[in-house]
């Protein structure tokens, strides 16, 4: 930690060497990955006494909202928007502990799923209620801020191409609908 | 890729279990997670002929801002907000690239100091120029956007314990003044 704001002290030095249009630009996306940091940082303090990551929980998360409690490798990666190896190295991890398992499906032996075990299942709710209860309510935000920045990051994120979702959250008035204008 | 939003459809899940009052706070989080991670592919896309990595690069920047051109290695990992083992694996780099190298002070030896060499220092100009050119000046959000974003991720940062600093952005007003109240 230091006494100033290296963020603002970049913008700074962006401004006073000629680099003004690019200036703001700079500042949100050294932001972004400063807040990523804090918050991953946070969430996995949470997971780690259940013995998880963040990437192992999403997964563990998605099969536990599946009717099935399984899903195919591939359909985990596009749901979390990774690379395949990222999926197969985490489902590796998760099926040595116990709380998930592969399986292949008979009709067509190309198509392997992931599977949550009982105990996996277990053990994402545990999660889920302490992620809810540690970050997730208060993640560090007021709750129209919190609309407000979910709503300028998912234009951002269209911008860059992936699909999104109208935003529709209960607190998405006001203030960050004038900001989508 | 998928078709639908899947941080929407998650934020969908979590009201339909009964954790509305998570379900924005999780959906921040995601999003900012995501937002970082499409960021810094496009970053490091412009930095990869340059022969850089992001964090190879800040340091790089950080060194050229200096006034002596070098600097410690604990105040580049607390600029950084990174550990030192980040820095000094990413210094190594650098110094087998000849773009930075390792100097130890004589008053004080137990000091090592990071020095941006000639080359390291035509090399983060170029990138620099590469990446205001081409990401910072457009980052995927109007201008009004990007401040009001920097603004609610600033005061997220400071409620995770980071020194802010008042943002001052040219652009800083409206929306993001009334935001910041």
């Amino acid at each position: 930690m230091t006494d100033r704001d290296p963020i603002a002290e970049a913008r700074q030095q962006w401004v006073s060497h000629g680099w003004a249009d690019a200036a703001d630009g700079m500042a949100l996306i050294t932001s972004i990955t400063r807040a990523q940091q804090l918050l991953v940082e946070r969430v996995e303090d949470v997971l780690r006494p259940h013995g998880l990551t963040f990437a192992r929980y999403e997964i563990l998360r998605l099969l536990a909202f599946s009717r099935r409690r399984s899903m195919p490798m591939s359909r985990l990666g596009s749901l979390l928007q990774v690379h395949a190896t990222s999926v197969t190295s985490a489902v590796d991890r998760l099926e040595k502990q116990g709380l998930a398992e592969r399986l292949r499906l008979e009709r067509d032996r190309r198509v392997v799923l992931a599977s949550l075990t009982t105990k996996g299942a277990e053990v994402v709710e545990a999660a889920t209620a302490d992620l809810n209860a540690r970050v997730f309510t208060s993640p560090g935000l007021d709750p129209d801020q919190v609309a407000a920045a979910t709503e300028l990051l998912t234009s951002l994120r269209a911008t860059h191409g992936d699909t999104v979702a109208q935003v529709t959250a209960v607190h998405a008035k006001g203030d960050a609908a004038r900001l989508r204008e």
